[in-house]
Formats: C-alpha cells, sequence, structure tokens
C-alpha cells in the first residue's frame, strides 16, 4: 500500500512510518518539522539525541534497505502543496498526526492559542478538501484523543466514540400529542474538551463529521490515551533512528516526566490528589494500532469510524508510586495548575484493537525497560531548568494562587503536563 | 452602554447597529467590508442601490444626530488590531455578525471552503482569546444559525441549544455491577450541519462552550432562522440608510429571491418537492432580538445561553405559492442541487424571545409590504444573469445529474440557495 503520513517526523509519527515501512508499505513522510521549531522556541530538546530527518531516512535505508520518501509541506498553510502531492502520490491511506499536540503549550498565552487553532484545523480541513477536490478514494486515519470525552456519566463506560441515548417524544408524525415516550439515538460522543489543544481535536471531530456525510470520505479517528515509552522494534535498531522522549514542561507526557525525573533524582511531583485517572498506551503498541486500522477502513458512505486507542488506566499518583517503588524517587504534592476535577473514574471501552489482534504491552512490565534504557542511559542530557510547567489554565489561577505556591507548582514541575492527551 | 458590531456593514449587522444606537447606546461597526468585496467578485449587486459605509454613518447622523464609530479590522487576521481597539474602546457588549454566511458561496469550491472556514473560525477565536487577554467583562453575542441542529426526532420539538437525555448505566460508583438504570444528562444539542457553512457554526459552538467553561466569559448564542424583509424603522428614514437586499444564487435567501423573482417576471423554482421545512424571522424582530440578548446576559460562569431566534416555519413550496398568489407569479420544480432528506418537520421551541417581549412580524402581514416597497420598486435594478444559484454540495451530485437537468436547476435558480440558514 502506499501510504502517507502526515507529521511523520514527530514523537508518534516516525516510529510509525518505520513500522509500516517494515511492513513492507510504500511509506512516504510530509512534515513541516515545526515541532523541531518548537524546541527551538522552548530551548527544550529530546532526552534522546534525535538525528535530522534526512540523517534518519538515509540510516533506515541502510539498515532496512527501504526508502521513506520525505516531503517538506505547511499542511496547514500551503494547500496547494498538499494538494499537488496528493495528486501526484496518490497515496491509498493518508495518517495524520500533523497538529501541535501540547496542553501545556496551547495554553501558554494568546499567540499560543491561536496558533493550535490556527494549525490544528486548518491541517485537517485542507486534508479533508484536498482528498475532495483530488477525487482519489483515500482513507484518512486521524489521530484523536481520548480528552474529548471528558463529559461523563458515573457508572457508564465511554464507548468508541458514539453513545446510545434516549430522548423523550410527546407528538406523533401528524403532530398529535401522545403519552411521553422514550425513542433510541445514537450520537457522536458529548465533549468536554479540557484544554485549547483537546478543543481542536473536537473541531476535528467536527470535520471529519461533515466529510464523511457530504462527500462519503473514509475516515477513521483514533481516540487516543497517553503514549509511554519510547523505542519500537524498529528505532531500536540503529541509534540514529531513536524517537524522541521529551520531558519538558509543555510536551512531556506525565509517564515519561516522572521516568526521567527519577533518572536524574528530582521528585515526582503529583498536582492536587493525582486523583486524576488517565488513559495509557505504548509507542509500540500504537504503531501497532495505526497497522490495524489501516487494514480495516470504513466503508464509503460509513460514518466515522472511532477506535479507543488505549490500553489501560491509572491515577497519576498511583504511577508516581510505581515509579517511585522502582526507581526509589521521592514524591511530592503540590497544587494543580489545570482547571480541572480532582478525582475522577474512567472506565473505557476498547474491544476494536483487542479484538483486531493488538496484544498489548502493560506498564508493569515495560517500566523498568524504560527506567534503565532511556532514561537512566540519558539522564545526563537531562537541563533542569526545563521540567518546570509554567503554563496556567486561566489568569484567575495566576492570580488566586498565592506566588509562592504559583512558584512552587511551576518550579517543582507539573507531572501530568500534557497528560489529558 | 458600548457595543461593538463585528459584521456592522452586513444585512444583519447594519440594521442592528442603527437599531442600538437609536436605543441611545453607543456604537462601534467594525467590519473589513469584505462582503462588499465578495458582491465584486461573483460580480453581484444588491438589488437596492447600498451607500459607502462613510456615506451610511453621514447619513445616519444626519438623520438621527447620532454617531456610529467605524473601523475597518479584519476580525480573522489582525488579531493585534482587534485586541487594541478592545483595549481602547472597552465595550460593555461585542455583537458578532463577522463571518462568511453564504451556504452555496461555502460550497463553489475547494478555496471558498477553506476561506469560510479559516475566516469564520479564526473570526470567532480571535474574538474569544482578545477578550480574555483584555481581562475585561464582556458580554458576546453571537449569530449562530438554526441549521446546526440538523439531527431531529420525529415528534420532539427541538429545544433552546441544549437537550435532555437519558443514559443507561450498569455499575455504581465503586465500579459494581448494578440493574441497567436510566440517568438523566442535558447535553449540547447533537448537531448535523448541511454545509461547510453551517459547519462552522457548530466549530463557534464548541469554541462558546469551551470558553465559557474555561474563562468564564459571558456568552449568548442566537440560533437565527433566515431573515425576510429589508427596511426596519431606521433603515427606512433615509434612502441612503437602505438595507442591502441580496437576490443571487450565493447570498440571496429563499425568501428575498422568490420575492425578487415575482417582481421581474421570473419562475418561483422550488426543489424537489420543496418539502423542506425552514424557520425564518423578520429582519426588525432581529435587531430586537439582538437588544433583548444584550439586556439579558449570562452570569459570569454560567454556560453559554442559546435562544432560538425564529418566529414561524414554513414548507418552501408554500412559500412559493404564497408569493405567487400575491403577486401572480409562476411556480416551477427543479431538482434540487443539494444534499438533504426531501421533506421534513420542523418544530422550534423559541420562548425566551418571545417571554421577553418580542412581538413578531409574521409574513402573511408583511409580505406583501416587501413586494410592493423592495421588490418592485427597484426590479430595474436586477441582472438576471445572477439569478442562478451554481454550487453543487458533491461531485457526485455533478456527475449524477444529466447535464440537461443540471443546467436546468442552475438555471432555473436555486430559491433554496441560502435558505436553511
Ligand atoms: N503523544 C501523545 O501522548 C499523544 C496522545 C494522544 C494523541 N496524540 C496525537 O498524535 C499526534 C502526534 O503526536 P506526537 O506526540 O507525535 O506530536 P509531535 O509534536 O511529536 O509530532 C507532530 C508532528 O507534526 C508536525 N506538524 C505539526 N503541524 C504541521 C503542519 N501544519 N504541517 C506539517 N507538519 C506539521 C510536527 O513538525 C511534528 O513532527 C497528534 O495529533 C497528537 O494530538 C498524541
Ligand atoms: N442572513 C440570514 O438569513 C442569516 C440567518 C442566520 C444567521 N445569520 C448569521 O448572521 C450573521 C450576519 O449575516 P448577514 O446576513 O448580515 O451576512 P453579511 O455577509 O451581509 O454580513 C457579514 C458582515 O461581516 C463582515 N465580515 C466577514 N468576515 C469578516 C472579518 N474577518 N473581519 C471583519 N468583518 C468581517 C462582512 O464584510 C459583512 O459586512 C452571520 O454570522 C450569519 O451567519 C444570517
Amino acid at each position: 500500500m502506499k501510504i502517507a503520513i502526515l507529521g511523520g517526523d514527530g514523537f508518534c509519527g516516525w516510529p510509525a512510518s518505520l513500522h509500516l515501512s517494515d511492513l513492507g508499505h510504500e511509506v512516504v513522510i510530509v512534515d513541516n518539522l515545526s515541532r523541531r521549531a518548537i524546541d527551538e522556541e522552548l530551548g527544550a530538546e529530546s532526552l534522546t539525541p534525535i538525528c535530522s530527518i534526512d540523517e534518519r531516512l538515509a540510516a533506515w535505508k541502510e539498515v532496512s534497505g527501504k526508502e521513506i520518501g520525505f516531503e517538506n509541506i505547511d499542511v496547514a498553510q500551503d494547500y496547494d502543496g498538499l494538494l499537488n502531492f496528493i495528486n501526484t502520490y496518490k497515496p491509498d491511506a493518508i495518517v495524520h498526526f500533523a497538529e501541535q499536540r501540547a496542553a501545556p503549550y496551547s495554553m501558554k498565552n494568546s499567540r499560543n492559542k491561536r496558533y493550535t487553532v490556527d494549525n490544528n484545523t486548518n491541517a485537517t480541513h485542507n486534508l479533508l478538501v484536498a482528498i475532495v477536490e483530488s477525487g482519489l478514494d483515500i482513507h484518512v486515519v486521524h489521530l484523536g484523543t481520548m480528552g474529548v470525552y471528558g463529559y461523563g456519566t458515573a457508572g457508564m463506560k465511554i464507548p468508541e466514540g458514539y453513545l446510545d441515548i434516549k430522548v423523550e417524544v410527546d407528538e406523533d408524525e401528524n403532530g398529535n400529542t401522545i403519552d411521553p415516550t422514550l425513542v433510541d439515538q445514537q450520537i457522536l460522543y458529548p465533549t468536554n474538551p479540557g484544554s485549547v489543544y483537546h478543543m481542536t481535536k473536537v473541531l476535528d471531530q467536527t470535520l471529519f463529521a461533515y466529510y464523511a456525510k457530504n462527500d462519503e470520505l473514509r475516515i477513521t479517528d483514533l481516540h487516543q490515551g497517553i503514549i509511554w515509552g519510547t523505542h519500537t522494534d524498529q528505532t531500536a535498531r540503529d541509534e540514529r533512528l531513536i524517537n524522541r522522549f521529551d520531558y519538558d514542561g509543555d510536551y512531556g507526557t506525565v509517564l515519561n516526566r516522572f521516568l526521567m525525573q527519577s533518572a536524574v533524582g528530582y521528585p515526582l511531583t503529583v498536582h492536587g490528589t493525582g486523583g486524576q485517572t488517565r488513559a495509557f498506551i505504548h509507542i509500540r503498541d500504537m504503531a501497532k494500532c495505526i497497522q490495524i486500522a489501516i487494514e480495516n477502513p470504513p466503508a464509503r458512505g460509513e460514518r466515522v469510524k472511532i477506535f479507543n486507542q488505549m490500553t489501560e488506566t491509572h491515577r497519576v499518583r498511583d504511577l508516581a508510586n510505581l515509579i517511585a517503588d522502582i526507581s526509589g524517587a521521592q514524591v511530592e504534592m503540590v497544587p494543580n495548575p489545570r482547571k480541572e476535577s480532582a478525582e475522577n473514574e474512567l472506565h473505557v471501552v476498547n474491544d476494536t484493537f483487542l479484538d483486531l489482534g493488538l496484544n498489548p504491552t502493560k506498564l508493569a512490565e515495560g517500566l523498568l525497560h524504560e527506567v534503565e534504557d532511556v532514561a537512566r542511559k540519558y539522564a545526563d542530557r537531562a537541563d533542569m531548568s526545563k521540567i518546570p510547567a509554567r503554563s496556567l489554565w486561566t489568569q484567575n489561577q495566576a492570580e488566586g494562587v498565592p506566588p509562592s505556591v504559583a512558584e512552587s507548582a511551576g518550579g517543582a514541575g507539573n507531572p501530568d503536563s500534557a497528560a489529558k492527551a
């Protein structure tokens, strides 16, 4: 199959590209390298030393004998470039990772809020419009987030995208009053995003639902949990293929931040009670899920297929304790800079991927590996000044919290930073 | 009160600005005049002769003694200009009309789809971000559309924005299995937009819900029906104050197009069976509703207030027959270029505005007036070549319909053009 990977230079896109190339697919990466530019803007670097995209691709060719193409296109800004690429390359599937994906970064200031909405909405919309204009029958696989759910009902598992509801009607078709009757309906799960970043994934959902209906595009939206882990079978083959490992206050996700904090002897800082429950998936399983999604496209005219792409849930404080047990690190509780409930349950349906053959790497088995092979191995590359998370969700929070506490919340680092991915 | 009207040079914004100024409010119009540029792009003109914005404002001052300010700012592109305006003018309320609002225009080609999403999403998002950054407590009143509903249940009236549902739960708080129980919830009404334009109003809704929650902005979203009529008490005072009357295939709304077609002896073309039911409101009532919405803001921290801003519903074929009866015009049935159900019922709750004192102008009384004072009066300005609606909703439709029929659908004009407003 011919597969284009938008955002293929990123944390998820790179291992997904290698995995699909390894399976024998013809892969082209489309990326504007904006994430590397943001690294520079933030003065942050991956804990693992990542090579340039050219070196990565050359190394892959050397190691595997396989060629992955690369196109530097800004999917959100350069519509003509994108359309031209699609018309020339004629992919069977396009995997769409090309979005600004850090919640704290999206909340930092007006510029970042605006960039995140503009970049993500236009990237997704350009892709859909270009496919319609090309007239090609291309399956779109998009990376969404578990964070679009959020509206929850105690005692109800979060379904895969669509919710069964009952509504009361009191008229028949002719407008005559009848006894109130409950009617069954199925709707897109009502959303309640927790940051500007998460909100853009709700905007994406709306775009997908529309283009699947009006233009019968074939779209799969993966509501992904927080990724943990670094290596996949492919990225581990050569150090030049290594994947990024973000630990900074903006892009570092909760588990990777804990791992790295433990490796450098930094306390594992937990917000509030640490009672927020999050969904997780290992990076290897992410790559496998992309493969499964590509192999199981919806039919033309079918509604958007939505899969929950996560394999386990944990409370943040339990994670911290788990890693503290393995590594001997300290756990420290600090005020929460996010606007969210202190404690929440999270029960998620994830049958589709399990039924289609996903065999998850569980935290309990994989964690030690990560601590030793990644966090400790590259600990000397850590820049301690980048650990704190400095984004606050509202100005009120900045004002409401006494400065010393606010400072310690930031200063001690926000392990939950991009947590509600 | 100090009120800023974004999009105040448009069909709704202009009469709303005059109405609020007439009531004694301090009004400033913010508009980039993009709508006048689109008129030129389409080679279309308002049936009524509209003056430049400067002439309009000078005439209003002459006639009323009141001054309305004007700022030429592109709300979607010039964030700094918008923020600076808000910080300087410090409005109590901002009415947001500044969006591309024609469904057929939004469907015409890739460029228009992209422009509509980019312009409308960034206009709304910039406004919300700028208000947060300003730190001012400004009430936002936005013009949404009845067209965001669409998902319907026979026998259920469309509520004002929020839907009562029941969902089944089968666990208690501790995760123990219990007998399936129905739990009541209230959610934002599930959407099903019928065009790219309507989809942007769903995107807007998502932005509003988020900023009302996270930043406690005070927001009212008016789900407006299709406007009909031209004059208000203020625009009728001087011909230089006259409002625009669009009749072209892109911007002309169904009723105004029928009126004008009847005045020039063109057949009233009805799509399919004409069984689509639409919601309507007179332009005078629109202005009054804006006033009522401004006078009844939500509290800080309250969810978005949503009002249905419509006063009656009609099937398209009934409207055509009504106007044919008054004017003696012919009614002609042609294939529908839109992708939508042939027949639909529409029952809408609109109690809020009625309870708050709206006293609607009904079609049955106002129509004759429009035929005589507007359509016939300016009939000699009509450009017959602009009447046909040429946008098709999908490429399939272009291919599926035999050319002769497609031509006649376009050629005979699409009275339903911007109908599902
Ligand atoms: N990492 C997680 O835990 C996680 C969890 C849930 C969902 N996701 C989603 O998966 C996707 C990938 O996440 P990631 O962690 O790999 O992020 P990342 O930032 O590492 O990668 C995103 C890539 O997209 C590129 N990109 C961004 N905007 C672009 C544009 N306009 N044109 C071209 N390229 C552009 C960037 O340069 C980068 O290489 C995102 O959509 C994210 O929301 C990630
Ligand atoms: N006319 C209807 O029947 C109807 C029905 C339902 C809802 N609405 C909504 O009411 C609002 C106004 O509709 P209208 O009929 O007056 O449309 P219009 O096109 O006549 O007016 C819109 C005005 O906004 C301005 N504008 C657009 N983008 C702008 C930007 N980026 N920056 C600054 N100004 C910008 C235009 O120049 C124009 O003057 C729209 O949001 C529309 O969706 C209209």
